[in-house]
């Protein structure tokens, strides 16, 4: 039961975003530009960056959603994911995301956690600036996201099929596109 | 020394979003929309929020800098502000926004910490539920701006002068008009 009026029929951060369309232009633009910008990560490495520090954070919704999308990028590979969750140590990545993983990691239990050792750690695995800077930025605006979609009591259905259908279509179409078939047109262009 | 080449002559999240001019458009419109737009809590009162939030994630440059925004909008007052960070619950401020600064710190420990007990108390004292779902947000988003701040251990100069100057022209002017001022034009309209 959510704690406030949100739209019944849209579960998670949609029913939040549903509410307020003002505040969800913002934030899918983050999440489009974060996780399916140009950048030299892959959408499906960016993906399981968010899906990890979801997992951290706790956030059914967001890291059942965004480990879908994640599979859907990696031919429906949810035991990658999985693998990442439990133990990326030893899942089949590269270092380099290895090396991301543990700097957004820090970055979830807070920024001063963020040591020169774990940049330079990822830096001798090839990462670069922009890199180490999404990388920041992906777990500290998951930070976010989890907090938002938790700390309003969004509904967040246990339904596997649900989240694999709709990872495959955000895969495929992106976070702007999709909102606008949840989020009030009117408001939204305001 | 920040973790990776931001320009060195921009303080905190500056230096950030010039480094990184297409995550800032998102991340400027987000802070204005809920720190400004519009609102029956005053930007004062929202200002509390985001440098209380910031202050128990211990980022000096946040807390420094929007303290002295919620110091301009209350004439100056910085006591205020301290007495917020030190003791809400013995500031000279609303009941609803102590009730509503309490959502904001559990928030802050991970969303899941809101009971309905802290919705129903800020309901008691007047709070609506867009008031609850922007303390809820703003939070969340602090938790983000927080991290990506400190985890990219970005300069911040300990100069209380030059956060003050700041917090006023912040007050007047906002966020997204002076991103402009920093952040390279040709990035940010891509």
């Amino acid at each position: 039961m959510p704690h406030i009026a949100l739209p019944p029929d849209q579960p998670g951060i949609r029913g939040a975003m549903a509410f307020r369309p003002e505040t969800a232009k913002p934030l899918n633009e983050l999440v489009e530009v974060l996780l399916r910008g140009p950048n030299t990560l892959t959408s499906g490495e960016r993906e399981l960056i968010a899906t990890y520090v979801s997992y951290l954070n706790d956030c059914y919704y967001c890291q059942t959603c965004h480990g879908a999308v994640a599979a859907a990028y990696f031919n429906g590979d949810e035991n990658l994911v999985k693998r990442v969750k439990a133990d990326f140590q030893h899942a089949a990545i590269s270092e380099k995301l290895k090396a991301l993983l543990v700097i957004a990691a820090k970055v979830q239990k807070g920024g001063k956690s963020v040591t020169a050792e774990d940049v330079a750690n990822a830096r001798s695995h090839g990462a670069t600036d922009l890199e180490i800077h999404d990388t920041v930025l992906i777990s500290a605006a998951f930070c976010m996201y989890n907090r938002y979609v938790d700390g309003l009591g969004t509904t967040q259905p246990r339904d596997e099929a649900m989240y694999r259908e709709r990872g495959k279509i955000l895969a495929r179409d992106g976070y702007v596109a999709i909102s606008k078939s949840y989020i009030p047109a009117a408001a939204a262009t305001r």
